[in-house]
C-alpha cells in the first residue's frame, strides 16, 4: 500500500513544469534577428483581450492601434469611483457618489491564485491584497426554505457537517458499509468524523463550539456561551443551507483568492500605460471591418466623424454579439458563430455605509453572505477595514433576477435590495445607507452582456471560425476560452491570438 | 416545521446585543464627579496585560507606572526585524538580516474577527489585513503516513469529501439510514451530497474539478487536463489528510482572520504610545512585590541599580511562571496557584527567501502547508504578495517538537528545518535562502514560555486567589482567560482588572 501512496501527490517539480502550455511573448529581436519589420495591427476592442493583445505585440515593436468605443479602456473590467457617471441603453443615468477611497468593481472582482491574471499583475507592478470569498462569520439567510432569521456560515456547517458525521458513523456500525471499507478503514473513517464533525466518542451530534458563541469566551469568570437552538437533522437539511458549501471547493471560486489594491481596474490602467495612451483612441465605434487581399481597412465614428484607418492584420476583441451586428466580410461561417454567442446578464449595487456595521455589530469582516432572495449574493467589503466608512455589494445577480433589476430605476433597485438586506442585517441595512450605484451588463452601452453561453463551449464545430483567422482578422475575448467572464479567459485569448500571428508574421 | 426553523438563526440584532459581557472604560468624568483622585498604579509587565491595564486605567487619569523586564514592550507579542537581536537563555545568540519590509511575528500572528484585539486596532488606529490561516493551494504532507509527495489541500479534500459522500449515499440507498432519516430527508441529503463531493448523479465519485489541472482551462485548444491519479478511499484514509480539515472550523481559526500592517507588534507599540513612553520603564527586573496596609512597594533593578516605587495598587502582569520565582508576599494559595500554572513550549523559525518561488512557481500565495514531521506547520507569508523577497515560517511547532529544535542552534535549526521543507517544495526550498532566524519561547529570557498549561482552566478553584485581589496587588494576563495565548486574553483580563480595580477606587 505504501508503494502507491504517491498517488495521493503529485511531485511539486513536475506539477509546476506542467502547469500550463508555456507562453514566449514576442519581442523584437524576433525581427531585427530575421530582418523583418514588424507589422501593423489594429485592434478592435479596449477590453482586457484587446489590451493584452496590444501590450503583448507591442513588446516586438509591433504597430498597434487599439479603437475602443467606450470612453474608457477596460471593457467588463470597471470599477467605478465618486463622480463616475454612467447612461444605460433604458435611459437611467446615474452618478456616483461615492466617497473617497470608495469605489466598486462592477465586473470582475476577483483573482484565483493559479490564473495568469495574477502573473500580469506581479508584471505590471499592480499590488494585490486578499480578496474575501469566503467567511465562516458571514450568513446564509433562505427565506423560501423557511428560514427566519440568517444563520452564520460556521454554524450552518457546524450542524451539517455534525450531522453528517454522525449519519456516516452510524451506518458504518450498522455494518452498510462493510463491502467498501476493511475494519482498519473503517475505523480510520470514524476517527475522521470525530473531528470533521466534532461529534465526540459518542459518535453523536449535540452542536460543536464550531457553531459559535452567543457570549465569547474571555476572562476568568466568561468561559462564553455556545450558541443554543441546535436544529435537528430534519431542520438542518429542510432549511438547504448546505447548496452553498462546495461553492469554495470550486476550482475557480477557492480562497485564497486576491484583488488588486484600489480597483480591479488598475490591471486595464497599466496596460494602457504599458501600451502607451497614444496608440489608444477612446470613444471609437467600429462601423465595419473589411479584409482585403494584403490588409485590413477598419471604419469607425469618433466625434462624430467617419474614419478609417489600414493596418496589416486586425485583432477583434471586442463582445462577439456586438461584432455579430457590425458590417464585416468575414463570411458567413463567421457571422454563424457570431451570433450563436448569447450574451448573459448580471448586475451588482454598491451601497456606501455612512459606518462599517457589519464590522462592528456583526463581526464581520469581508466575505459573502448567500441567500434564496433575488439579490442572491451580498458582498462585504474586502478593503478598507475598520475604517469611517464602507461599501457593500448589495446584490450580485444573474440572468432573469439581474434583468428584473435592471428594468427598474436605480432608486428602486437600491429600495428593493435594501428591503431584502434588512431581514438579514436589521435596521442600519437601512438608516446608515449613505448612497447607491448600480451597474447591469446587459443594460450597457457597447458591451451588452457580462459574458455568454456558448453551446458545447468555444471548441464546439460552430465556433471553429472563430478560433483560427477569417483571412487577416483574428478574434480574441474571454468567450474564446475555457474561463468565460474570467480575465484569465480574456488574456490566454489573447495570448494565443498573439502566438498565432505572430508566428505568421515571422512565416 | 416552517415554525421552528427559526431555531437554525439567531435574530442578529439580539446577537449584537449579547455577544460579550459589555466593558465600560473608566473615565476622568469618574473621578471629577465624585471629587475623588485617581490612583497610583504600578503595573508590572508591559506585554499586552501590562499596557491594556495602563491604557485603560490611564483612560480616567490613573497615575500608572510599567515595569518590563525586557527592552522593549509587548511581551510575547514580538516581531522580529532586520537588525533585531536575541541571546536565549541557553546561551544562543542570533541577529535578524531580514531585508528592508521584512518580519517575522514571533509570537501571536492572526487574529479572528470575533475578538476584541480587532477592536484594539480601530481604537488605536492600527491597520489590519487579512492573515490567510488557509489555502486550498497550500500541501498537505504525511510522511509517516506514507505519502512520497504532497497533496494540495483542495485535493485532499475533494478526494474526501467525495467517499464521504460517496459512502454516504450508499449506505442512505440502502436503508440503513431509514430509522433517522425520512425519505424526504434521504432525498435532501442526497442533493447536499451531490454537490458536497461532487458525485454526479451515479452518487458515485470519479474525481472532480474540485481536486485541479495539471493543465489550467485557457484559451479556446485548451480545456485543461485534471489532476490524475485518483486515490481510492483506503488510501485517502491511511494518508490521515483529513485530520487537518477541521482546523478551519474552529472558532478561533476559522477564516477570515486578521493581522495588523506591518507586523503583530503595531499593537503593542500603539498602546506604548497611547499610555506614553514616560509611563514605561523599560530593562527593569521586579526583585520584590510588598503588599502593605495602605500601598504596595515594588522593588526592582534596572541598569545595575536597585529602585523601589510605591503606588497604591499594582497589578501584576507578568508571566505566573516568572512571579512564583519572584519574592512576594502575597500568601501561599498566591504561590501554589501560581506554581499550579505549567508554561508550555512553541517555537517558530522563519526563513528570508531571495524570491517567492511559492508564488510563480507553486501558486502558493499565502496559507499553511501540515505535515506530521517534527516541524508541524510552514506559514506562507500574508503580506508582500508579488514583492521581490518573502518570508516563509519554516516551523511552528510546540511541545517536545519545540523543544527538541530549542536546544539545537540556529544554523542547526535551520538545517533541519530546511530538510524537510524541501521534501515538499523542492530544490528553492534550499537554494533560494536568504537567511535565517528562529525564536523559542520557552528559551526567552524573562518570558520563558510560549502559553500555559492549567488543569481545570483558569476557574478551578487553585487558581481563584489570582482572579481576585490579594491585598492591593491584582493579577491580569491571558493566562487568566479562556483565550491563553490569544491576545483576547490577555485584552479581556486586563479589563477585568480594570473594572474591578477601578470599582474599588469609586467606592
Amino acid at each position: 500500500m505504501l508503494a502507491t501512496m504517491g498517488a495521493l501527490g503529485l511531485a511539486p517539480t513536475a506539477e509546476a513544469a506542467s502547469r500550463e502550455p508555456v507562453y514566449r511573448a514576442p519581442r523584437t529581436g524576433d525581427f531585427t534577428l530575421k530582418g523583418r519589420a514588424a507589422a501593423r495591427i489594429v485592434v478592435v476592442g479596449g477590453g482586457i483581450a484587446g489590451l493584452t493583445t496590444a501590450y503583448e505585440l507591442g513588446k516586438a515593436g509591433y504597430d498597434c492601434t487599439v479603437l475602443e468605443a467606450r470612453e474608457r479602456t477596460g471593457g467588463r473590467n470597471l470599477t467605478v469611483r465618486g463622480g463616475d457617471s454612467t447612461t444605460d441603453l433604458l435611459g437611467h443615468r446615474q452618478t456616483a457618489r461615492f466617497s473617497d477611497g470608495q469605489y466598486m468593481n462592477a465586473g470582475p472582482a476577483r483573482i484565483p491564485q493559479w490564473m495568469v491574471t495574477m502573473d500580469y499583475c506581479r508584471e505590471l507592478g499592480v499590488p494585490v491584497e486578499v480578496f474575501t470569498n469566503s467567511n465562516a462569520s458571514a450568513y446564509i439567510y433562505n427565506e423560501k426554505a423557511g428560514m427566519t432569521a440568517p444563520v452564520r456560515y460556521r454554524t450552518a456547517k457546524a450542524d451539517m457537517y455534525g450531522y453528517v458525521s454522525e449519519l456516516l458513523a452510524k451506518a458504518t456500525g450498522r455494518g452498510a458499509l462493510d463491502a467498501e471499507l476493511t475494519a482498519d478503514d473503517q475505523q480510520r473513517l470514524l476517527e475522521f468524523l470525530k473531528s470533521f464533525g466534532d461529534i465526540g466518542s459518542q459518535l453523536t451530534y449535540t452542536g460543536s463550539e464550531h457553531r459559535g458563541f452567543t457570549v465569547d469566551p474571555a476572562a476568568a469568570g466568561t468561559p462564553g456561551v455556545e450558541l443554543g437552538g441546535l436544529p435537528s437533522v430534519s431542520q438542518v437539511l429542510s432549511s438547504g443551507v448546505g447548496r452553498y458549501f462546495s461553492f469554495e471547493f470550486g476550482y475557480d471560486q477557492a480562497m485564497l483568492m486576491f484583488q488588486p489594491v484600489g480597483g480591479m481596474d488598475r490591471i486595464p490602467a497599466a496596460l494602457t500605460r504599458a501600451i502607451g495612451p497614444g496608440r489608444i483612441r477612446t470613444g471609437a465605434v467600429v462601423q465595419a471591418i473589411t479584409d482585403k487581399a494584403h490588409g485590413v481597412t477598419v471604419t469607425y465614428t469618433q466625434n462624430g466623424r467617419t474614419r478609417a484607418i489600414d493596418a496589416d492584420y486586425c485583432v477583434a476583441a471586442l463582445p462577439p454579439h456586438i461584432l455579430a451586428k457590425t458590417s464585416h466580410n468575414l463570411g458567413g461561417a463567421v457571422q454563424t458563430a457570431l451570433e450563436a454567442v448569447k450574451p448573459s446578464s448580471a448586475g451588482k449595487i454598491a451601497l456606501e455605509y455612512r459606518s462599517r456595521w457589519w464590522e462592528s455589530d456583526h463581526r464581520i469582516y469581508g466575505g459573502i453572505t448567500e441567500t434564496d432572495m433575488d439579490l442572491s449574493h451580498i458582498w462585504y467589503p474586502s478593503y478598507g477595514f475598520h475604517g469611517a466608512r464602507g461599501t457593500v455589494i448589495g446584490y450580485y445577480n444573474t440572468g432573469a433576477n439581474a434583468d428584473a433589476y435592471g428594468n427598474l430605476t436605480p432608486a428602486e433597485r437600491e429600495r428593493r435590495a435594501v428591503a431584502q438586506g434588512e431581514k438579514i442585517h436589521g435596521a442600519k441595512y437601512r438608516t446608515e445607507l449613505a448612497s447607491s450605484f448600480s451597474h447591469h451588463w446587459r443594460q450597457t452601452p457597447h458591451l451588452e452582456g457580462a459574458w455568454h453561453s456558448m453551446a458545447g463551449g468555444p471548441d464546439a464545430p460552430v465556433f471553429a471560425p472563430l478560433n483560427r483567422a477569417a483571412g487577416r482578422v483574428y478574434f480574441a475575448g474571454d468567450y474564446l476560452s475555457y474561463a468565460d467572464a474570467w480575465q484569465h479567459g480574456a488574456f490566454t485569448s489573447a495570448r494565443k491570438v498573439v502566438t498565432t500571428l505572430h508566428a505568421r508574421v515571422l512565416a
